[in-house]
């Protein structure tokens, strides 16, 4: 099978839209609502498998299984409280083999936010996706423009077949998670290092922030008996990096197999065949319409193309 | 008073989200929505004034005030039938000199699309603010990067004092609406021409796809009883030209007074003074993050802008 653009798009972002009724209310009655501590914002969508270990926690969570909605308990009433009671209990789990998800321990915090776009606490990175909550990321499109004849090809990694995620599927040319002690442009900086080796001096001068991609993505689509149904909003900002063909880059931290610079026809072909990992697809027709490789005169999907890259979280972000 | 890039975002997508729940409800109660002629999808946000004449005229719509729908009639079930019947009761009420909105009669038509993204209906243009339904347009960023010290400088219009709408405002390079006969590209070339005079070789060879924003917006926020409240759902189609420094934007049909070659300061204080017409706001920001002039770093609600120069309409688009 052939995939269109649209069809990559909607394996990125998968949770139906509001204006979807009946899917929006069969997503929204399968999952559960995680709140904060006051009642006043919502932080992700959890699944029932969660919220049911959750019942046994109530000093650090309340479940309504009527309203299906997780709160945090009222006395965690500080960033340091919430940050403390959940990954301790993250760690108890994790421990007790309770998720496949903690396998993937990190000892690796995210900052989860509040509506005034301040931090609300911070969790371990594998705990993410049992709770739902928004996460970030940077990715950076290394593409270089062929002298001989104007034309753009890509540098596009392999995943390592030993990553626990998507291995052995196509890459952008770099892409990290944003910890807590990173900035945009720091995990730039780091990741650009340590998956392609290229340096903090060539980076600060090549590469430019060109927007983000944002959608509501579901690992494994209208599953929500098994981990494997985790829903993950996430926010992944875009920098494009305009490379001298002189320039090579070349694994550090093998996590990427090897790098090939491909020709624009050849990253088509293998989107459509599947090949990339569902965000970095994403990533790509975003550059590709950024840079007037797919226009609105022969993608017919244009607008929910870009609407849908674009979306608008229903939780607090950054 | 400065605005932020964020309030002049929210100056052009207007209408709250449903995740504002409160917000959301009150506007939804306080318009009417217009829907097609089998009951299956919505094709605008209408004044109640609008709602109201149209109880008059049963052969084309049916209102239901309590609903606070109003429905095509069934019987005209066909793009001929629909076109035909609207623009005429349109054409009764422009001669009525019945809505203000109409006295702008353009004698062009602009096509409304189905789920399926296929022609639904076409309607004069000047009619379409009323029914609140999706119009589309393309606006281009003209720019040179200067030779000497590589910075990016914009061509910036202003707008002719005797417009009828927006007089004397900043506008982009170029901008136009696009009438059912033309698709992005030719509505670029055609609107190229008129309003700066570049000539469909130098554009063909210059002017580049890079995406679009789309929004919901409501001319004045929160007004439901005067036809300045309309609100309108925009596609906008955004195109980049770089231009050499020896080409001079010139105006032909004298839409735009002058056109001026500004730094990127000035066109950030005048943004942030508010003498740019509300939708380039959001086109020139937009160019600043895909150009790395507006980052993360730097700006605070870089996320939120992002979106919402991005929304997923709650109609069909093309």
């Amino acid at each position: 099978m052939e995939y269109s653009f649209l069809d990559l798009v909607k394996k990125v972002d998968v949770v139906p839209y509001y204006y979807d009724k009946k899917q929006h209310d069969q997503f929204k009655s399968s999952v559960y609502t995680f709140v904060s501590h006051d009642g006043s914002f919502t932080l992700g969508y959890m699944l029932p498998m969660v919220a049911k270990e959750f019942e046994r926690h109530e000093d650090i969570v309340r479940v309504d299984n009527t309203k299906r909605q997780v709160y945090i308990n009222s006395c965690l009433d500080s960033f340091e409280l919430r940050s403390k009671k959940l990954n301790q209990l993250a760690k108890t789990w994790y421990d007790e083999g309770r998720f496949e998800h903690l396998k993937g321990w990190r000892n690796e915090l995210y900052t989860i936010y509040s509506p005034e776009k301040r931090p609300y606490m911070q969790l371990e990175r594998a705990f993410c996706p049992l709770l739902g909550v928004v996460m970030y990321g940077c990715h950076i499109n290394g593409y270089v423009v062929m002298p001989d004849t104007g034309k753009i090809k890509m540098w596009v990694p392999r995943r390592s077949a030993s990553k626990p995620s998507y291995p052995g599927m196509l890459d952008c040319t770099v892409a990290g998670g944003m910890g807590d002690r990173y900035g945009c442009l720091e995990t730039v900086m780091k990741e650009s290092y340590e998956e392609a080796g290229l340096t903090s001096s060539y980076m600060l001068k090549h590469v430019k922030s060109v927007g983000l991609i944002s959608y509501l993505y579901q690992y494994e689509r209208g599953t929500f008996t098994s981990e494997n149904g985790f829903v993950q909003p996430e926010v992944e900002y875009i920098y494009d990096l305009e490379m001298d063909s002189a320039t090579i880059p070349r694994p550090v931290d093998h996590e990427a197999e090897d790098f090939k610079l491909m020709g624009i026809e050849e990253v088509v072909r293998r989107l459509k065949n599947g090949e990339f990992k569902h965000n970095c697809a994403g990533v790509i027709v975003d550059f590709f319409m950024r840079h007037g490789i797919v226009t609105p005169e022969d993608e017919p999907d244009y607008i929910e193309i870009q609407n849908r890259l674009h979306r608008r979280l229903p939780f607090p972000t950054r």
